[in-house]
């Protein structure tokens, strides 16, 4: 015994990606010449806007330094002004740059809660959470939402049942990863009085927050004048400027203790990518009309995807209001199997389509298992075969079964 | 009670930076007009090579797109190929890709070790590993070095008698940053067989290997056999190119279990930075002559140093064979005090110096209280100057008390 070598049981307890499985059979489709349209990952076509490639291109420096770790004073006073052009008052000081919006979440876990603390999430939820929850030692509490509901949140009780003395906040993402669901005025309020009376922070996840669609208001976590001082944003260029691979991300908090402890984790790694920032500063200055294409783009997507998804039978799809995904019920046992299916026992044309099985977006054990997660982010032209490809694999699957 | 809301005590236990109260000293010195050499932090002035420069100058892409989680393959290669030619045989799969050094350490601490687990660290060493331990909850075990043996490692038992049944692992930064020091074979075969007897993992922060004088070797620990499945290297463009801005770094070990580990954690944040990696990969094609002028001009700088430091009364600085510090102990009581003193009672035709206070670097309460770490990053004009102030200053210091 004195020499095994053993690892953590960190690694063990790190679930695994939704589509880990599917992987392969994705590789062996391609292999065997099969077009395969990705509609499982978040990896939006729409190009990154240009003024943030030309800064990249035009990068005047000699030696590529460290920055502060709380970020570069010129990205975080840029940053400043977008949230104000947003309607909301913020100030450099409630800032911290991150790398990536993975970093942010990271961070908050950590400051937020301690070892075997607990944080309640809606789900179905953007699975990294599982990820961060277990790297820090926290357990994730989840509350139930239903496709039929569009994923709206369930009455106040459902929260305040799940509550325990290890309760240190409650964390969703809006829009909702994977769900597409914009929470309304009203629900926002039902968790700005849970956290107000409860003593949670209230942690919004908004990468996606230039994604909302037919005119409904976003309403922001910074936004809950009740919760001032526990309310915590994380937000990311990533998806914003569909510049995924530039890991730069923030957190936003008028707590300054909570922005004291955050800047002492970013310490500890030193700074965020530098070049990336320059890159992110410069996409400060996109015009409003960037977005309104964007997504006026998607708008399109969507309802393309929603409206074929809506029309099969037995499928139960709700017309999310934003970001880029939505989960539909299928009329099968086992979604993943029938993931599995499409790209192993299915073509059309040569074409097929590789989609996320959403149980992997539970907590809950056997939740989801007929459910998948659909990104629509490729342009309708490729989106309206992978619907034909999706369909016809749906209808293949209930005959062989 | 109930609506109290609080932070977790992650962020208390967080250790603050070793200069965090200098910085206002420092800045309200540059604010009376005088000049302050910063021997205090290890941001080189050596340029960033040109290709690397030109790689983010050239890019070429209309998307900037997340990358594999493990890193960009084409990266991963190149990086394969650089261990090859410095004579250690590493295959791509044995290299993930981090955010830097410190994402490497960070997801190294989560995978060899659990809440309460211990690592043993021979002190002083790098600050930040105290941030990264606390945030995984890992309890760091000092093994006590001294100025006067130029930091060389302890005898065996000294270790021994700090292993217990928690002790997961030994960490060391081989050369040292704060010390210089580099381990000479004896050294990595003690810890090879201490490793190998113990069952401990064996983590060597090897992110200066390139900056190594007076042809000495460096042992890598990729080079120990008897530890093959327990060695870990945590490496980083950042000192090796100063490129500390651009976040690239990377962890190698041919444990599979303990890569297949560390990629999970890599995959809850997705991926390191695309460009910055698409520019580390350019830097891997720089000839070793680059290395052969950096180093170079590092021993002119270490020389002119480390003798200034020996020639004055009481300083003990034995010349480091590595990075680009040293440990100097000095004829003060609190080289805290000094530091302060330095920057905000004294100054010398209008510049002084701003060094490292060394207790920061100790986990032991009260060591390293009369040393300070120099980090000799400015040019040899700069780093003369700087030494005349920091000698004048030691005397005025010694006058004062």
């Amino acid at each position: 015994m004195a020499n095994a070598v053993t690892l953590s049981d960190r690694g063990r307890l790190m679930p695994a990606s939704p589509i880990r499985k599917l992987v392969p059979y994705a590789d062996a489709a391609k292999a065997r010449g099969v077009h395969v349209y990705h509609l499982n990952i978040g990896q939006p076509d729409i190009e990154t806007p240009p003024a943030m490639i030309e800064a990249y291109r035009t990068l005047d420096r000699k030696v590529i330094e460290y920055g502060p770790s709380g970020g570069l004073v010129t990205y975080v006073k840029a940053l400043a002004g977008y949230y104000g052009r947003v309607g909301l008052d913020v100030d450099p000081s409630q800032i911290l740059v991150t790398t990536g919006g993975s970093e942010a979440l990271a961070f908050v876990f950590q400051a937020v809660a301690g070892v075997g603390d607990e944080i309640i999430v809606p789900e179905p939820f953007y699975a990294n959470y599982n990820g961060f929850a277990v790297m820090s030692g926290v357990t994730i509490v989840p509350v139930a939402t239903r496709a039929e509901d569009g994923f709206a949140l369930p009455a106040r009780e459902r929260f305040e049942e799940r509550i325990t003395a290890r309760t240190r906040a409650i964390l969703f993402c809006n829009p909702g990863n994977p769900t597409g669901a914009v929470y309304t005025r009203e629900e926002m309020s039902m968790l700005e009085g849970l956290a107000a009376d409860h003593g949670l922070f209230l942690i919004a996840d908004e990468v996606y927050r230039e994604f909302v669609y037919d005119g409904v208001e976003h309403v922001s976590v910074l936004d809950l004048p009740a919760v001032t001082d526990r309310a915590v944003l994380v937000d990311s260029i990533s998806k914003q400027y569909s510049a995924c691979g530039a890991r730069v991300g923030c957190i936003v908090s008028r707590n300054e203790e909570l922005m004291a402890t955050v800047l002492k984790f970013g310490q500890a790694r030193l700074c965020p990518p530098t070049v990336d920032q320059i890159a992110a500063t410069a996409a400060m200055s996109v015009p409003d009309s960037y977005f309104e294409g964007v997504r006026e783009e998607y708008v399109k997507r969507r309802d393309l995807t929603c409206d074929a998804l809506a029309s099969m039978p037995g499928v139960i799809c709700q017309k999310p209001r934003g970001a880029f995904y939505t989960v539909a019920k299928l009329p099968v046992e086992d979604a993943e199997q029938f993931a599995v299916f499409l790209l192993d026992g299915f073509e059309l044309d040569r074409e097929t389509v590789m989609v996320a099985p959403a149980a992997g977006f539970y907590a809950t054990a056997g939740a989801g298992r007929d459910e998948v997660r659909i990104a629509y982010v490729l342009n309708t032209t490729d989106l309206e075969k992978a619907m034909r490809a999706f369909e016809a694999g749906l209808e293949a699957f209930g005959r062989g079964r």
